[in-house]
């Protein structure tokens, strides 16, 4: 485990604030409190690039501080002639509210047909796909998410202009009987973000080779030279980016190089979701071999898989669950004092108690 | 286009020899027409690598000529409490038969549901994964297949030996109306086939990096000392290789590592496959930006994707398109000299007439 300094800090503490600074910024009771509960989740797991703090921010630059977000919105759902899919218009309500709706919905369609999905229009960011599904995994469930990503960054393989997202792809799987913890693949299909090239050309250091291009659209890892990013894995990376613009094209998304680029121009803004969900039972067919029965199953493939010598390898969402463990084990989400010192620039604001950090404990 | 010499061999002929060639080792009617169909598809578009000649090799070593595929097996459908999703076992039939069918189900069940499923056990190899989408693409559909590749070939990311397959994803969007062609996105989870790594140690020349791994687990471009496969995108694919692995153990496949390595030990050693397909009405939310309809939509969005200066990129698909309208314009298939020398060996085996490569025009 790092060697970080963190303050223990109560969750209901934690989940005060954060409400109160989104009701603070005009959202309604109910999206504030999926804000605060998202927040804490992705803390909880270790997911710092997008907690309370890194919500807030992106809500001032691409949510209700500009157009991207409108506070109390109501989602319109749109009439569809399909049992196992529905169609919302989310009316750029704040994201995490309405993937916490989606990702319920396709649990009660999954119930009933096997399959069900959300596809979601006019949406506004909704931070870590990876935690929607993880919670659904969690619940017993297969879950998948895309998005198309707030802004186009990324160059297509062989080109030379940004007008791709870092579209990100999230899958969950739920594996906590077998394993302990769901298996969450979830990244970025951009090799680094923006945020880590900032953060390399701020520290002098160089950037992974293929990660991003100059702004003649050459490959450099020089990350103060760095302009756009640039897919994972060449073609294959580009397909996968691709794919969340065309599902995005099918719901309704517009040109990914206006996107968040708000205009008076009748044409559309936002990103859009998808959201799937499979109950496992509608894959199952039920004959695991050698005697056992599914989580026995599941056990014995991934211990092959990490087996024969590949003992170091680890699953896609154990350290995301190995964080969390620590939490459960702090009995609160665990802060820096940086953290700790935003977050008490957030309640001076929003007229909030202050954050003491002598009161928290620190972390195991 | 290649400067290669292509005879033109018509559809006919070829498929008649290759149905017999079928038959000759005991395949039905139904298996050894889909055969043919599915070797006609690969080779119209330029999918040289699974077409008839490789089919009837695969069949050799992993399938009727071994354990892995059974001539004539009738699919068991499993009970199944959900609409939307059926569950097959295969009972190892010809892998081509089962997944045309798989997807014609998908396709039935997605016009009433909006989404379908078909989850196979028990499965022998259907080829080309993208073939599949492909056709559902073109008939409308968005489509996604994945399968467990039938040897353990690839290591997974930060391991020593090889317990994962090469593990292919295919997705197939509609999108022949706004682009001319569907966007195909196939590839499998390794950067390259063990095939490739062999061509490339036989021809001295070295391969990719971070593609293979010498017999020690240690990172090769010599391709005389690579042994084992890398997945793309290091941690990124080796999740989407987990994703294939994950979902094929909740179908009720086994170990990895004894997958096609038939023993009479009680246990399972088929791989899986998974189908999905979606009814492109149930992800439109109906209002398409600046008054376009759906196909104007998704030309745009490409149009903006592929413009900036990116002009030169190419869509997934694109080049099997090319080779499509070349296969056309010919009025039959391409096939080499050595190729055609190649289905004169199957020819003669199952007593069908030989083909003169001076009765077929030369492609242009």
């Amino acid at each position: 485990m790092s060697t970080e300094v963190f303050h223990v800090v109560p969750e209901d503490q934690h989940n005060a604030l954060v409400a109160a600074a989104y009701r603070h910024r005009g959202f309604d009771e109910a999206e504030s409190a999926a804000a605060a509960r998202f927040a804490a989740y992705a803390t909880r797991h270790g997911i710092r690039t997008h907690n309370a703090l890194k919500a807030l921010h992106l809500d001032h630059l691409f949510g209700s501080g500009s157009q991207g977000c409108v506070r109390g919105a109501q989602v319109e759902k749109i009439p569809s002639r399909f049992a196992a899919a529905e169609i919302w218009n989310a009316r750029r309500k704040l994201g995490q509210a309405v993937a916490y709706d989606a990702i319920e919905r396709c649990i009660e369609l999954a119930d009933k047909y096997g399959v069900g999905m959300v596809s979601v229009d006019e949406a506004f960011h909704y931070l870590w796909g990876g935690g929607y599904v993880m919670d659904a995994a969690k619940r017993g469930y297969l879950a998948y998410t895309n998005c198309t990503a707030a802004l186009a960054e990324v160059v297509p393989f062989m080109g030379k202009h940004p007008t791709l997202g870092t579209n990100p792809h999230s899958w969950g799987f739920p594996t906590t009987d077998a394993l302990g913890f769901p298996i969450v693949i979830d990244w970025a299909t951009s090799v680094v973000a923006m945020g880590r090239v900032q953060q390399l050309a701020r520290e002098g250091k160089p950037l992974p080779p293929d990660a991003a291009v100059d702004d003649q659209g050459r490959p450099t890892t020089d990350a103060s030279k760095a302009k756009y990013l640039v897919p994972f894995g060449a073609h294959k990376g580009y397909g996968l980016s691709l794919i969340n613009e065309i599902v995005a094209a099918f719901i309704g998304g517009s040109l990914p190089t206006i996107r968040s680029r708000w205009a008076d121009d009748g044409d559309k803004h936002a990103p859009c979701f998808f959201f799937q969900v499979i109950h496992p039972d509608a894959l199952s067919a039920g004959a695991f071999a050698a005697g056992r029965d599914r989580d026995a199953n599941i056990k014995a493939v991934i211990g092959d898989i990490l087996g024969h010598g590949n003992e170091k390898c680890l699953l896609p969402g154990q350290i995301e669950a190995a964080f969390a463990a620590r939490t459960e084990k702090n009995g609160g989400l665990l802060f820096s004092t940086k953290e700790v010192e935003a977050f008490n620039e957030i309640a001076a604001e929003c007229d909030q108690p202050l954050w003491e950090p002598a009161s928290f404990k620190v972390a195991e």
